[in-house]
């Protein structure tokens, strides 16, 4: 999607396959900086300090950071330590573990010589089959906007945490109907859940909306309930880190209260996702692992002070326990549609 | 209740009644600093800028701020004037027009030089009688915890927002049950949501637990769904900010997310408030004024540095547009019960 109208890509291929550019997403909003990875533990670090995340571009980073590692080293062994250490990064989206394993299954029967190219060439078709999915998941959910909505003067749309592009190579998911409306004239506003502890949605959605001039509110997590009690909501459009065969979605820590809150006011539901984001060794939501992410997002607030310069407040002393779960589970019964781009499910 | 062993209230006289000392609970966690108040514009502030807050202590305050105000100018036009200002301090906690209400019924009938000794008598049986109040919600509160859950080796009840002795004189509301378990020797322990976007929760509730010794765990706003869904909460307990005659409660925007997700989970959900808090005039919940406060509020973040120097930390930037609804409603059907000091409702 476009950042004052130059379009952007939030991960390429750079140096002939060498090395990636990612934008630092952890900088963002205050400034975009590029930077350059060309080993897979840089791609690894990257992953795991959230520089990149969002279920699809965790899984076309870990699979550059494949092609990274065959790069310097084509050998089985290499392969093998490449594929741990990317994989231990985040315990919940499955993708990571899609596109690990695809990537794996492709490389290890060539010839040592044939892989290191292999691997750029399929990096290069994950990362277009991604942005081509997610245009997929646009066009579809354009349609739901529109045939349901289309004879609204603005439609009212609630997001949590950050489905955009920067979550995906291009378009994002739960924002790809969103910016093809856009795109097509369709006035749409978004309230943006700022999203603690990360903030996604402050930093990172609200951001992403403003480059592109799509208009939006950001509001605490708290008065997304309030705002559905107030008929200010249209319906809701979330994102997914893994999905069950019978349709629970495991996504950012509360999602699953502005589900219940959109059942309670019969503001439809709908989760934008890639079929990929489909576990089908899943068959309960209770197995999927829920990842435990560091006391400190709880801690502290990452910002910036008078001058703009990056600072963090400390908002607990360390002596307060937190706990600090980062996904929580949407059951199906609270789901009105799933986009994916093969349609509306 | 305690700070570290010794016993406090919220709000004090001094100066036999020209004066009152407050905590500035801005300032909390960080530092417990008294604050001198000695006249009703003073009050007011405090109120206004949320050196005070919670109901029951708005209350007394702008009693307080009342009695301040006769003791400099006992005349009919400072009664007007003091009323007028603290009552637009915040339109939403019905215990501040209550209090108002009660002191100038009391004191317009008077003689003018029997007003300030009358108010200060007056503003002082308010106090009392809060901490009376909270108390006896305090030993309902008890007696149903160990009615229904006494037979568990810990109790685990999750709060949002403040409802603890810092929102009232003393014990607190929803807090005051659990006072009485823990000085009662009953293991209870308080999951704290952190209540954005001031963050009530993390700097207040925290550290009134903490400092009374009660074990605590704070969590973002939006993991109370998934550990109800976890079977890690018994019940649910809040304050509220104004109650309709049919049991719908006003209280901290996202309390009703917390009601949606017990409702759903099957954990009883239950608010604490004095009579006082009933509105008899809102004959439906959609009556209530809900405060829009300051977009400051989602833009900033106020916490501590490394030396633990007070700082604020932005993350949002100026253009982008927030809406900041302060209070939600919580209907009558997913309140288990209602606990006040004339027993459980």
């Amino acid at each position: 999607m476009n950042i004052d109208g130059i379009p952007h890509r939030s991960i390429r291929d750079i140096d002939d396959g060498r090395a990636i550019q990612i934008i630092d997403q952890t900088r963002l909003p205050w400034e975009c900086v590029q930077v350059r990875v060309d080993s897979y533990q840089g791609a690894a670090r990257a992953i795991a300090d959230m520089r990149v995340r969002g279920a699809p571009l965790i899984g076309v980073t870990a699979a550059w950071g494949m092609a990274l590692a065959m790069g310097s080293d084509p050998s089985d062994g290499q392969l093998g330590r490449a594929y741990d250490l990317l994989l231990a990064t985040r315990p919940t989206a499955v993708n990571l573990r899609w596109a690990l394993d695809r990537v794996v299954e492709s490389i290890r029967p060539l010839l040592i010589h044939e892989r290191a190219q292999a691997a750029i060439t399929l990096a290069t078709q994950m990362a277009d089959q991604d942005v081509a999915t997610n245009s997929a998941i646009g066009d579809y959910g354009l349609a739901l906007l529109c045939s349901k909505w289309g004879q609204k003067s603005r439609i009212n749309i609630l997001t949590h945490c950050n489905a955009g592009w920067l979550a995906t190579v291009d378009w994002g998911t739960a924002l790809a109907p969103i910016y093809k409306a856009h795109d097509a004239g369709i006035a749409v506003h978004v309230f943006v859940d700022e999203t603690r502890p990360r903030n996604q949605g402050a930093s990172l959605t609200a951001w992403e909306l403003r480059a592109h001039g799509v208009p939006h509110t950001v509001i605490a997590d708290n008065a997304g309930g309030h705002l559905m009690q107030q008929g200010l909501i249209d319906l809701c459009l979330v994102g997914c880190d893994r999905a069950t065969p019978n349709g629970d979605i495991c996504n950012k820590i509360g999602t699953y209260l502005k589900a219940l809150a959109a059942h309670d006011n019969h503001v439809p539901f709908y989760a934008a996702l890639p079929t990929s984001t489909f576990d089908p060794a899943a068959s309960t939501a209770e197995q999927i692992p829920i990842e435990h992410r560091s006391d400190d997002e709880i801690r502290f607030v990452s910002g910036v002070d008078d001058q703009y310069r990056p600072i963090r407040a400390r908002i607990l002393a360390d002596t307060t326990p937190v706990a600090n779960p980062g996904f929580d589970i949407t059951p199906a019964r609270l789901i009105t549609g799933i986009i994916t781009e093969n349609g509306i499910v």
